[in-house]
Order: structure tokens, then C-alpha cells, then sequence
């Protein structure tokens, strides 16, 4: 039978999670992620609409699998990049992580993969730092009270960057609907020196969690809202990361309401942003309503991204004492941009292992 | 700094391309594939969108990444995976192959990647056996007469399939823009065992080379279109694989026009038969016009699935003596339920190489 041509003999790099923990450590995640949100503002990305999978596990678990292409122009070049992260909601009961799936880094000329990474680590982790760079540019002050509701991977990649990020920091809240996992949580925080110092409780309820805090971060797997605004001291910054747990009261009683994407917020109909701007409850960063919906004169509104704020088009404050929302949707920029930075020091170093193409 | 959790040590298998080459050896890829679009057609797939990023590589060629995800129930389970296949138009010129990517498949349970291979080879074959499929059920004769226009990789996957499918094969033309691709394929053709007694012919022009063909394949690079209707004999069979070839007056003139998925064809807008529904040129399966666009009275029309002919709900046969147009998009799914054999075998013989997640 007839061959097909081949291929060159050059290998693809392969990266199992411990070498990509290996090699973000010497990333500043922080940093990486401030320059991507704001490269994103400026135009220098492109952000396709991401391929969804949803399937019903044997078990009858709900499951899916996402395919999240990207791309940014740097000053060296162009960082491109396709993350696949899936999920099964039956893994936890299993002892297994939420998400795994990979990463890959594309050669900007030929398009060949030339690196393949594990990708829940690096996915943890620049969601967290998008919740550090928040807590850099929308609050005045630094964070003192940092509250987390939901105590799984997200919680832990978060409260391994946001100690570093304010030296103000001095008590640690925790709620989890299985107290178990937030005592677990509260015991390696207890035990480990970076946040042997500081208070931590772990609370009866969301609402004891939250309150006096001044970072709200919400890493929970919930579809339904709970968090009412006068939950919150005056002046909190909740970053919304799991995007359902506030109620549309909060996004309407905020002073500051800040996404990642709008286009990517908007175009969604299944969390609570996308939802509201369906509804004319909610209004545009231009100010405008849906153009199909009933617009409502009491909608709250976004008022702007991230990007823009590092870009310095918009200041990021609100009025002293009231709320300030972050709703990171999850850009997979962000992704690609550590994803390059892990790629060249594995590249550097040897990390890993060669594989045949 | 506080640990993320991990995952159990399982492996995961990495087959290169060699090794999808082997295991597809041991597979009968026109039944499978033949199998899947059936499948498809009685609503036992999910095929969702695909993410696209396109990009300018630093050299000014187009590329592109696609990242595919599909998921086929069969008798035994649920068969899920992502195709990512990347193309630079600028890789022949270097001597590579245009595209290449990888084809992950995930457990059914917990939405972890098993199986990691190279998705050129099974991505080329598939598109193929589609054809082989449309040769064996739209047409009543045996196949005597193939030409195939343009001869890069996916013509010849076409020749590693067809010769087997058709026992009347007497006569294989060529044609390319770059004549010496062509020979070099003739040449191949000529020295291997399965099509050394075969005429094989270079020819000049397009025209000759489709000229008194009984199935034409077309996998060219092609963004407009050259092929008319009175080229073709009688009652050919028109395997439109590179989606841009013929000129509107061919689905005009088709006597049946089949695709893969009328979902596919008619959301995308930059292909003909998509361009031709947005024009109002084009009927879909339902006979009806595309309801934004003004009707064309003398509008060709999309009549079945190949699915659809494969699940005897449509008989696939024309009028005797008029054209027959497959049209087919490219669809994940049968990307996955080649790749589930692989997979398979490759776990039975141990193939490929067991990497740490």
C-alpha cells in the first residue's frame, strides 16, 4: 500500500504535571498574567469561541470536555496555544481531581505541536493569579481578610499565590458545604510556612465566611446563587471566580463591576452575567442593553475589564465602601501565555521527556 | 507554598505516528467510518462547533489550528475524544507535510485523557474512507475510472483506500498544479504492488484529467472554483473533499447532492455550498431556503445526508446518467471512532509509549 509522507524526526516536548510545577515555580504566574490581560485589551490576542462537549458519565455524572484555542503577539514573537481541560463532577467522590486534560504550544510557522503539558495545574493556577492581579489593581488597600468559599484545587492554587501578594494578610476564612475538605485545607495551611502566621478558621457558614473579609474569592461548583450583598463588609472585592454564587442583587448593588471579556461574558447563556444581560438586567460596558431584550431602568452594569484597568484606560475604583465584583469568565490567553513561558524554561533546562512526533 | 492535589499514577498512552500507522493497518477503516456516519445519522453522536484560530505565521503564510471534539455511543459505550489537526500553507515548501496535531481520547467516567496520538494520519485516512463510503453507495457500477485532482498527502490516503474498495479499477489520472507532484505519485503508484497493473496517467489539465472519470476526488488547495459541468461524464461521481472545486452550475446540474452534516455545511460561510445557502442558491435537505435569503427559483439542492443513505432512509441513487455531488464537511466523530481502534489496539499489543501524567 501506498505511504504518506512523514514527518521530520525533530520530537515533541512532553510534560507531566510535576515538571510543570517544576518550571512555574520559576514563572512569576502573577506577572505573566498581568501582561496577558493587558496585551488582550490592546488587541495583540486572538480568543476564539471554545469547543464544548457535554456528555452524561455512565454513572450519570454531568461531564465535558473543552477545547480553548489562543493566541498573543509578544515582543518576541507569537505565543500560540490550544488547551484541552475536562471534567467529571463524579470525580471528587472517587479521590480523583475535578479536571485534567493537556495543553499544547504551537510552532508559529510550520502550526506543528512542538510542546504537550498536563493542563489543570496550569489552568489552577492562572485563575488564581487572575484573582492576585484583582486584588493588586481594584482594591486601595491591601488585603487583610481573605475569605474563600469552596475548599477544592481552585481554593488551594489560589491560597498558594495570594499570601505572597499582600503582606497585610492576616486571617484566612474558609467554608465548604463538606466541612471535611475545609479543615483538611485549614490543617496544610496550618502546616505550611508560608501561612503558619496567620489565622485560619473555618466557618459553620458562607456567611460567617464572608464576613468582615476583604477578598471574597468563590471557587465552588454551584449553578444557583446564595451571597446576598449585605453579607459583605463595605469595600469588599469579590472575585467570582466559579460565576454563579452571588446573587443578580450584589452585581446590582456593586459600585465596580469588572469582567475579563465582555464578548465572552455576554455570549454565554448559562451563568449569572450572560443570564442577566439576556434579561436586560444587566447592562453592557457601553452602557447599552441586549438588543433583543426588555431593557429593565434598574440593570446593573459592567463597567469595565481587567485588561483595561492594567492598560490604564480605566482607573478600576469604586466609591469608598461599596462592593467591587471581579467575573473572570477564563480566557485561554492566559493559559497559553504561562504555557510558553513553562515551554521555554523546559526547553532551557531539558525538562521532561522527548517523544517521536 | 501549600500542594495542589494530584492524580492516581495511571499512565497515559502516547502512540506516534508510526504507531497509528500500525494500528490502523489492523483496522477496516471504510466499515468503521461507514459505521460512525450511521450512527450519526440515528442521533447517537454529539458533534459539536469547533474552535478555530487562524493566524498570519511570521513568514505571511496562512495557518491554522482546529480543535474538534465528538463523542459516538456504539453497542459497547461511549467513545469521546478531541481532534486538534494544524495547518501552515507554507509547510510544502519546506518539504513538510501541511498538517499534523494530535487526537486525544478520554475515559467515558472520569473525562481523563487515555490515549494521546498524531491526528494527520487518521485525519487523512478518515476523509478517505468518506469517500470510499460515497463510492460503494451512491453509485451503482463498480468504479473504473478514478482521477483526483491535486497530489499531496490526501490524495494519497485516497490511493492507499480506493484501490481495495473497487475491483474494476483499470485507469488512475492526475493532475496538479506542480506536474512533478504528480509524477512523483504516479511513480509511487507504479511501483506498488497493489496498483502496478493499473493505468496511471499525468494529465495536462483538469479537464483531461477528470474527462470520462467514473469517480473524480477532489484535494486540491483551492479557494475558487475551475471544475464545469460538462467535464464530467455521464453519471459521475463527484467526491468533493476539498469543499471548493466545482463551480455552482455543478450542484445545479448534480442529479443528487449529498453531504456528511447539513448542520456543518450550512453554518460555515466560507465554502461554496455554504456561500451558496446564504445566497438563497442552495436548498437545504427540507427543500426550503435559507429564511433570511431571497429564494432563487433555479436554486440547487442539498438532498440527503450520507448518513442517511448508509441508514436507508434515502435511496442515494440519481437519475441515470446525471452527476453526483458528495460534499463532505469533515466531522470529529469519525476522527473518534477511528481512534477508538487505535486505542484499542494499541492497549491489546501494547503499542506506543506509557507517559506520566
Amino acid at each position: 500500500m501506498l505511504d504518506l509522507p512523514g514527518y521530520p524526526a525533530s520530537d515533541l516536548r512532553y510534560l507531566p504535571r510535576e515538571q510543570v510545577v517544576a518550571a512555574l515555580d520559576e514563572v512569576d504566574c502573577v506577572e505573566v498574567t498581568a501582561q496577558a490581560l493587558r496585551r488582550h485589551a490592546l488587541g495583540s490576542t486572538i480568543l476564539p469561541d471554545e469547543a464544548y462537549l457535554p456528555w452524561q458519565t455512565p454513572d450519570g455524572h454531568s461531564a465535558r470536555s473543552l477545547g480553548m484555542p489562543g493566541a498573543i503577539r509578544t515582543d518576541s514573537g507569537l505565543d500560540l496555544g490550544l488547551k484541552v481541560i475536562n471534567a467529571s463532577l463524579g470525580n471528587p467522590d472517587r479521590g480523583l481531581a475535578r479536571s485534567q486534560g493537556l495543553l499544547m504550544m504551537f510552532d508559529p510557522e510550520t502550526a506543528y505541536p512542538v510542546c504537550v503539558m498536563e493542563s489543570a495545574y496550569i489552568s489552577a493556577l492562572r485563575t488564581a493569579a487572575v484573582t492576585a492581579v484583582s486584588a493588586q489593581r481594584l482594591r486601595t488597600d491591601p488585603v487583610g481578610h481573605l475569605a474563600v468559599l469552596g475548599c477544592g484545587t481552585l481554593a488551594r492554587a489560589h491560597l498558594r499565590l495570594l499570601p505572597a501578594v499582600s503582606d497585610k494578610l492576616q486571617t484566612i476564612t474558609l467554608y465548604d458545604l463538606d466541612r471535611s475538605r475545609a479543615e483538611a485545607l485549614a490543617d496544610a495551611l496550618r502546616a505550611d510556612p508560608d501561612t503558619a502566621d496567620l489565622t485560619v478558621r473555618v466557618e459553620d457558614s458562607a456567611r460567617a465566611c464572608v464576613d468582615g473579609a476583604d477578598l471574597v474569592v468563590t471557587v465552588t461548583v454551584t449553578t444557583e446563587g446564595y451571597l446576598a450583598p449585605e453579607w459583605f463588609a463595605p469595600g469588599a472585592l469579590i472575585a467570582h471566580v466559579s460565576l454563579d454564587d452571588v446573587l443578580p442583587e450584589v452585581v446590582a448593588a456593586a459600585g465596580l463591576v469588572v469582567v475579563d471579556d465582555w464578548g465572552l461574558v455576554s455570549h454565554d447563556d448559562r451563568r449569572l452575567l450572560g443570564r442577566m444581560w439576556r434579561a436586560g438586567t444587566l447592562r453592557a460596558p457601553d452602557g447599552g442593553y441586549r438588543p433583543d431584550a426588555t431593557p429593565d431602568p434598574t440593570a446593573a452594569q459592567v463597567h469595565t475589564t481587567l485588561g483595561d484597568v492594567l492598560a490604564d484606560r480605566h482607573p478600576g475604583r469604586a466609591e469608598p465602601g461599596r462592593l467591587v465584583l471581579s467575573n473572570p469568565f477564563g480566557m485561554s490567553i492566559l493559559d497559553v501565555a504561562l504555557g510558553a513561558r513553562v515551554a521555554a524554561y523546559a526547553e532551557e533546562h531539558d525538562l521532561g521527556l522527548r517523544i517521536p512526533r
